[in-house]
This record gives C-alpha cells, sequence and structure tokens, in this order.
C-alpha cells in the first residue's frame, strides 16, 4: 500500500459567528474572527489516497486527474471565495478548519472512491502554516 | 550600514472592483478578485530599517520595539479585516499588493524615521509565497 | 474524529553529555553536541488534538486556549532557556529531540487531557527542518 | 516508542515511458513526463525509525549513522544520477515516486532492521512539495 | 516605483560538460554533475518587474498577464525538458543556474519591456532552495 | 554581472549582556535573551558573490568551492558553538544577527575576494525565518 499526497491552495474569506449568541458572546468565544465583514487566508489542500501502484503505470492514481478533481470538487466552489456567503456547506455550520476539512472530504469521497483502486485516505486543511486540520473519514 | 529585517503575518479579505466600471469590465480586468463578497489571504509583512548597529547593544533598533511598532501602526488595523471596508486607504484605492505594500510604508515611516536613528529602507508583502510587491519610499 | 494541529517555536540552548563516560567517549558518541558551552536551535513543537468538532462552534479544541497551554505548559519553561541547566527533566537525562518530545508530551497531556472532550494525540519536535521526533504516549 | 525522521534531499532525472506502448498512448497516459530526453526534481527523501530512545545516550538511533546508511544505500544511487538509465530499480520500472518511495524502503530495511533495536516504519519521497509517496513496507 | 514579483517552478534535466575537455577534466571541474546521462532540479523563477502602480487597476502589470508571458516565454521551453538538449541557449553553453538566469531575462525582456509602462528589473533562478542566481540586465 | 547566493546552516548558542549595566538594566533591554545561561538558534547564512559567468565554465565561482569557504572560515568557528564563549568576534561585542553579519562577512572577504574575480557582495543572517540582517561592507 502506497499513500500518495497531492497540495493544492485556494484563497478564500471567511468568519465565525454564531446567530444564536449575542455580539458580545460571539466575540468572546470566537475573538477577532468574529468580525462580520470577513477576513481570509490562503489554504493548503492535502488530499492523500492509498492503493497498489498499478504495475504498468507506476501510479496509484494519476495525478493529473487527482489535480482535476481537487479542483472540480473542491476548488472551483472554494476559492476565492467567501465561504460563510457561497458555499452551502457553511450556509448554518461555522467555516473552521475542522468543518472545511470535513466539507473536503465529502465532497472529495464520491469520485475518488467510484474508481475501484484508490481510496481517499485523508484530507488535510492548512488555515496557516501553523494550524492545521485532518480528516480521516467516519469510523 | 546594516539591513535589519522582521517579518509579521496578517489575515485579511479583499475584493478588487472599480465603480467606474460595469460588472463585465470589472470580471474582464479583475478576474475571479472581482468576487464582491471578497475572498482572502495570509499576508506576509517585511520590513526592512537601515542603520548602524549600536557599538554597545549591537542594535540596529530594538526587534521587540519594531515588532510593536509593526502591530500597532499595519496589523491592529489590517489583521482579521476586510481591507475594503474597513482600511481607509483603500475605501477608493484597490486593495493590490502594491497598494498594501505603500500604504503599510505610510504608515510605519513616521514612527521608525522619528527615532533620529535607523531609516524605514524597505516593504515588501507577499499576498502569496508566489506573490510580493516591494516599496522602498519616493525617489 | 478529527486532528487538529497547532505549531510553535522555542529557541533554546542544550548539549548532550553523559558524566559516566570520559571526554573521549562523550565525544566519540556524541560528536560535535557534546561542546558542554553547549549550541542551540530554533525548535519547533507541534501539537495534535484528536476530537470531534462543537456541534455549535465548529473547534474541537479553542485554538487560543490550545495556543495559551502550549505557552504556559512548555515554552515558559523551554523558550530562550538551556534545556540541560534549567529544564527539570534534562537534570539527567540528555535533551535530545526524542526526550524532549516526550517532556513535552507530558507537560501537555494533563491539562489537555482534563477538558472530557478532545486528547492529546501527537507531539512532535522538530530540532532542524530536516530532524524530528514524534510521541504519540504509552501503549 | 518513539518516531524519529530524518530528510536528506537528491537531484535526479527521469521520465516515464513504457515499451509496450506507442509513442501516442505514452503521451496520453505519461504527458509531458514522456519526453525520453528526460527532466528532472530535487526530491526529498523522509525515512523514519521507531523505537525507544536508548536510556544512556537518549536515542532511537544515532542521527549521524542514520545520515550515513541514507547516503550510502540510496543518495549514493540516486543523487545526481539518471533514474532510468542508472537505477537497476527502474530498468523497467516506471520511476514514478511511488515506486521511488518502495525502492528507497527496500534499499534502507535491511541495514535498520538489522540492528535489533529501531525498525524502518516509514519512507517518504517529496517529488517536488505539492506531490509525494509514502511507504510504511509489506502488510 | 514598486518591484512586482511573481514565482513560477519548473523541472528539468541538465548536465555540466566541456566537449574541449577530457572525461577527467570534467570530472574534475564538474564534479556529480558531468554525469551526461543527466540529474535535475525543481528550478524556481522569479521575475520582478518595476513601474508605478495604475491609478485605477492599482497594478504595476496585471499578474495573470505576466504568469501568461512567464509561460510562454520561459517554462514552456524549460519545463520537462533536458535543458543541453532541448534548450538552443544550452547547445553550447553550460546549463549553469548563472547562465539559465541570464537566457530566461532575454527570453523574458522583450515582451515585459514592449509595454510601454513596467521594466523587468531582475531574474532570479532556484536550482535548490540553498542556491540561487540573480541578473538585472547589462550595464 | 551575475549574483550568485549561496546558503549555509549552522546551530549555536548565545546571550545578550552588557557587563556595564546591572542586571535590572540587561533585563530590561535585552529581556529573555539576557538570561546568562544562553539559548540558541538555528541559523542560516547567506553569502552572495557578484561577478561575470566564466565563458568556459558557466561559474561566476565554483559552488563547491565557495561551500568549502564557509564552513572553513565561517561554520567551523561558529556551527555547535556559543556565540559568546567560543567566537573571538564576541568576547566583548554583543552577537546580535547584525554583528554576526559583520563578522561573517570579514571572515568571508579576504578569501573571496582575493581570487581576483568575483566580489563578495552581500551576507545575510537569518536568525529565524522571521528575523534576519543583511550586510553589504563598508561604503
Amino acid at each position: 500500500m502506497i499513500f500518495l499526497t497531492r497540495r493544492a491552495t485556494f484563497a478564500a474569506a471567511h468568519y465565525y459567528w454564531n446567530d444564536g449568541w449575542s455580539e458580545e458572546k460571539n466575540r468572546e468565544i470566537f475573538g477577532k474572527c468574529a468580525n462580520r465583514n470577513g477576513h481570509g487566508h490562503n489554504y493548503t489542500l492535502e488530499v492523500t489516497v492509498a492503493g497498489e501502484p498499478n504495475a504498468v503505470t507506476g501510479f496509484v492514481v494519476d495525478l493529473k486527474w487527482l489535480k482535476d478533481v481537487m479542483e472540480r470538487e473542491v476548488l472551483a466552489a472554494f476559492d476565492h471565495r467567501h465561504l460563510n456567503h457561497e458555499v452551502p456547506e457553511f450556509a448554518k455550520t461555522v467555516p473552521t478548519t475542522e468543518n472545511i476539512a470535513i466539507a473536503a472530504w465529502r465532497r472529495l469521497e464520491p469520485t475518488i472512491n467510484s474508481t475501484g483502486g484508490a481510496k481517499l485516505s485523508r484530507v488535510r486543511v492548512y488555515e496557516t502554516p501553523e494550524i492545521f486540520a485532518e480528516y480521516r473519514g467516519e469510523a
């Protein structure tokens, strides 16, 4: 089994806010992130697939195909977007790094796992070089 | 003469838009950056001062002081902010990396150059690791 | 389950020495690291916690809280310190990257695991970008 | 158990080609990588060993020894080489990142696992900072 | 005046060889780089243009245009190529980092300086993160 | 004219202290750096030479020679050393990043400038990725 990883970046805006809380409570819990004008990040999306290298090509998956899948399933929706206002997953869910990683997994898994070969193994999202969240699917 | 540099990062949202143009013209010139919901970046601000090291301390400037100046003059205004909506310099000026570098220089220069010792030499702003603008003041 | 990671850096001095050995034996085993004047590194501490994102906040843990815990439990004791002379764990134990990772885990685990939610999952310490040690706790 | 990792880099040329396919088929599957003049990369080899730190030295393994093993077993054969023409593993196997990781593991495992202490745990090969393959051995 | 910089990467093979020298002399002067099978690198091309930001767009140059120019003038010829065999500048000239920087400048300058606005100011080529050459044009 | 740069790293301990000041004054000016047990850093030394590429070799200087000069003149004295206790330049001078850059320049210049070809152009020393000092010689 080989774990093959590809990274891509996207630039997005977001903020943290809970409509059920007061302005004060939002500021207390979310700090500077509660500014509803939004701020933003250069996110890094890191996708790992696991499988056996094909005996002829030496590929676990074709990295050009993986790049296309990442762009079509995730970057087309997240890059140069305001996550709270333009991405359905975050209409009612706070776009934390944790939740972005889960959303990216759910967008990628159907396509990647439909090939019959390699399986999605891990999704990492870096909000900055100092902070990242990793999701490996349920169970 | 020694050139002493300190880096700091800030996370901000922005978009590119010219009110004098149509939606189509804005899209044509500014591409994905014309999305008025905004997107964002982890910016790096890199400030260089030039001067002679003090014979006793070995400092061109005190780096803790420089950090405080950068935080007070630039990061307090730019970090976790929407540049178009919350930073006065960008009320009518497009917040490109070029213009952010000029704005940061103008915010830093009065304090740094008032000390009688080192002078502000260069301001660099990285929008991503692949794109940066540098300003060295007028003339 | 989400694995959420935060990095921080600290600058410390250390050397490798075993009092039970001769100078020659120390030099043979520890090489340049046996210089008892000490040398130093910019260490990176990378702390991973594992848990479910809170349904309201989207947080596995509050990253500001995690930063404070890392600063209070580890950086306050290690940063700008000589590990051999000022950190109790290394009074009789060689401050290798391996042992620093274990010491950091033991300092972090009681606080992090007392919250009832997320658990400490992994501690990594980078001595340089080329060398790092990872500890996942006992068993 | 501690996981101790060391990185090293090597510069090599390679291309992707299957003799059983036409030029067109090779171009279709391998794209720009099918250029038989070769192109190249700065690869990063990242080797992780797992074991208990020695009570006296604090070492899982001696990192100077690990560096020597990596240089003798892998870099001496791969660095400043054309992988297709000079490395036996790739005489008939496409030198993808996946296959390079497997080849490096097989070169390293006999020496590392013969010491009776730490065991080879993981080999990662980065072709670029955006693409890497990881192998953890069979089973 | 603002200095605006964009980076791009390319993967290429090369070797160092002087037909007027013996094998021994080539090995003595060029070391491992004299292996005529070639080896390779992930090069980084860093292009800086200097000019005034446009009052309306805030652009020194349109970064999408600069990206296209870099791809068309340099990367299309250098990326996934063997520099000695496929790039005319290196048919008789050794493809050192120094000479690659000069070649890239000469390919870029006519297009960039023809716009009447910003001028090419600096070209840097990184062979590895540890080695780079910079060219600022003649005189 | 080409500017050719090579980087190397060294690990050293240091502290900031002025014997003419009280403990309190040292703490006030130098903060955590005044801890006389010392702390340390992974420094990066970045050396730039300027000259014309040789018509036959394509070299401004031989990078293997430059590496040897950097190791012999600077790293042999600074690496795995306590700068205050073991490096003569810092017996009475505070080993700030500024002063380390000047000391490195003075150690490198005689050898590099004696070759009759390229000249030392710039020395940069990074104390961390966020702080660096640059010296270009006198006048």
